[in-house]
């Protein structure tokens, strides 16, 4: 049977618009989205209005740059929007050329479209209609005049425009913003924060005199927005169509300004770690026991402010023995699984590359699309924990943490989504046995934290073929 | 090792007041949650205070029995209103002597606990905290003073309150919705159409009077609550917060008030199918491969008014050989891989019997929860299923139609789903070979037809050793 050709759907292309006044987190939600988006395996891409700005009149620019009634500078900054609005367009453009490479990239001028080609042409698990391309175009977009020619430009290049609005009344919301986030920012390299706080202050206002709110009565009636009204307690959605932009709706209502640290760790070494086999359902090495004894005191030792856990394990043996001895809630997720490696489970690799070598090297040309015959790719396990990373988003209970004890498949692809690691990258981290590791979420990063005990284990790593990938390893 | 025993958490009690004039889809939207909640594993319950009434005063009462300024009507109703509210609150205190049986219950008065116990302790993949509690109660609730009665009850006994209003301002859809509906309910029976829609719009305008939309202010400005404005225009949402009302809310902004037909098979019989075999990855029998060639007639003929198609098959070959022929777009979806029977995969029933015949009867026993060894069970299979669910519930492009190749337990579980089958009942299902399913979703049910050629295949099906379970199949 030799099935007829099918030709793929028409990708779908999304420009999410953000709206909102200067320090209202707007470049902290587009590069979450992007970020959500490419570690999903869509094409994502933000085009930062002031990333443009900063390349063409230098970084430091005081607050009367930003006075509507200085007319140079009203040019000067419609010039560098427009370059940034083309630039999304031409991008768009090119949608179909490149693959999906699961990093965000931000800044200008964009570059020639990567020359590699996607290995597989399956469209399974990024949603109904294989990958999109999403652009974030990342600017204030404060009057109706404006937001009505991005739309019209985007429509007449099948382009669907989402508005993102995030409005904030609350000044010490405002005001923790502007000194988290806008001191360290290189427009006010050097400067004393004080008079920085003033400056940004005086830049809003300028902003304020002609800040309109979207209204749904703005092109024709027809504009598909989100409104973020004080950090997620009010979220309007009117008129939004379509699968990625109902993803990111959901996406935005969980999101939390103010995400909380959480704690993951590998079980303790499993009988299969020490026999060199694959996936299996092992008991813990008499090592890895004695690593499930300790953890509980390596866990209560390190928990900052955090007076409430509540453990996550996966259903597999060698996650519950390891959390056994945790006195906290615990919650077995099926989606915390390790990856399923079909055939090839309960394997040593050197039996694998026996028996299915083939297999076995295709696997490390390309280990993210690679699926295991009858069991999983790394692209199919990042699907199935997509639930798992919007409940971490989610979550924000005051002095109550989260701690994982997962695998080592599950936690390279938790990992990756923190720390924005590419989708070639993610199956090459390197999560070591024996290690308790606090991620706490920041603005515009991630700090990490390594808790060991003096309990040793094997190393379970094998390091890709392609130096590049292992590069950003810690030891 | 033998773990600690570790206390479930609380379960989460959540109550659904639905608010909003007569004929705004109250009902139908409270039907639609309680049954995804179900479905997923969580207890959900329905409290109809029409019923209520119903059962007071009997079925027929002409508008005036809801004109504000006839006391003794209303003291009656609410009467009726607090008998719905303090059953449920008595529904919430049992909330933890019961397992969850996934089908809906909507009467009055509530039975008594059932005597089974849950085989599992697990609370895998029933979100973040186990199975939680969702009553929803289903009501006008027009004004500020009613339900800051009801929401105060609920706080008081450790319920967590979301408000869903419904509101339409277009006489057409309002109309439609009378015609649809309230013409087929029991306060209308025997009377002219005419008359009834006369009465019921009257009856409308007595609400319309008092009306109170809900306000962020109510309830000491800290009330959740959800508006959906012209069926799903707008959607607000109000300090929402939680797992099941973020859950809960995601499902609201993806629901059809119009959902659309869909159509579903099984793959062509597989050779495995021939051998009695299950799982695996065969090829198409030459039966299949028959029923494949003959799939698209079977389809074009029978495809309604939809004119556009687009067909989802699983990963593995036997689906993706059936929709060979198909002229429409593809699309393969890893989520409708079939069960994944783990150490039983590829074995006869008879060697499972043989290899594990323990397991082979606590299957029997509990289908829907037992989980084969290193697989899944049909528990873990909703989960996967539930984008799936989403997907469908979501699309609404004009003459466009989906078409599911999928396997048995899959479309077993999707359509329990669509036909409110319990949980129980869900894995004895009968979804033969080589039929096509057409599903269309009605207000309060769903049209189902089945197509069929000539083209003769195994049979499959395992009837459960409880004849109960098998009543409801169709042959």
């Amino acid at each position: 049977m030799t099935p007829p050709h099918k030709p793929h759907p028409a990708a779908t292309k999304v420009a999410c618009v953000m709206v909102g006044l200067p320090a209202r987190g707007k470049t902290y939600v587009a590069r979450k989205i992007a970020r959500y988006l490419a570690w999903l395996g869509h094409h994502s891409r933000i085009f930062n209005v002031g990333n443009y700005r900063r390349n063409a009149v230098g970084a430091v620019q005081p607050h009367d740059f930003f006075d509507p009634s200085n007319p140079e500078s009203v040019a000067m900054r419609k010039e560098v929007a427009s370059r940034a609005l083309e630039d999304m367009l031409l991008w768009f453009d090119r949608a179909g050329d490149a693959p999906a490479s699961g990093a965000v990239l931000t800044n200008s001028p964009i570059s020639p479209a990567p020359n590699r080609s996607l290995k597989t042409e399956s469209v399974t698990g990024v949603g109904r209609a294989g990958p999109g391309w999403v652009a974030v175009y990342d600017a204030t977009n404060s009057t109706a005049e404006r937001r009505r020619g991005i739309y019209e430009k985007c429509v007449e290049n099948g382009i669907q425009v989402m508005f993102i609005e995030s409005i904030c009344d609350k000044d010490d919301i405002i005001l923790a913003n502007i000194k988290e986030v806008k001191l360290s920012s290189p427009d006010y390299a050097g400067m004393d924060p004080d008079k920085a706080v003033e400056d940004f202050v005086r830049r809003i206002s300028h902003y304020s005199e002609y800040y309109e709110t979207l209204d749904p009565a703005e092109c024709n009636c027809q504009i598909p927005f989100v409104k973020v009204i004080n950090v997620g307690d009010q979220v309007i959605v009117n008129k939004v169509k379509g699968y990625l932009q109902s993803r990111i709706v959901y996406f935005l209502m969980n999101l939390n300004i103010t995400p909380k640290c959480f704690y993951f760790t590998r079980h303790g070494e499993s009988l299969f770690n020490v026999a060199g086999r694959i996936g299996g359902d092992a008991d813990l090495s008499p090592r890895g026991q004695d690593f499930a004894r300790k953890l509980p005191t390596l866990i209560t030792e390190n928990l900052g402010g955090e007076t409430q856990l509540t453990v996550w394990t996966s259903t597999l043996k060698r996650t519950i023995q390891t959390a056994a001895y945790l006195p906290y809630t615990q919650i077995q997720w099926k989606q915390l699984d390790e990856l399923d490696s079909g055939v090839c489970d309960q394997l040593t690799y050197e039996e694998i590359a026996e028996k299915y070598p083939q297999d076995f090297s295709e696997r490390d040309q390309d280990k993210f699309n690679y699926r295991y015959h009858g069991g999983e790719s790394y692209r199919d396990l990042v699907q199935r924990l997509e639930p798992v990373i919007m409940e971490l988003e989610r979550h924000h209970e005051r002095d109550h943490s989260i701690l994982i004890v997962g695998h080592q498949a599950v936690l390279r692809a938790i990992y990756a989504y923190f720390l924005n690691y590419s989708l070639d990258e993610l199956p090459y981290v390197k999560i070591p046995l024996h290690a308790v590791v606090k991620l706490t979420p920041k603005a515009y990063g991630c700090i990490e934290e390594r808790f060991t005990v003096d309990v040793p284990a094997v190393d379970t790593h094998r390091p890709s073929p392609h130096p590049a990938l292992n590069a950003k390893n810690k030891s």
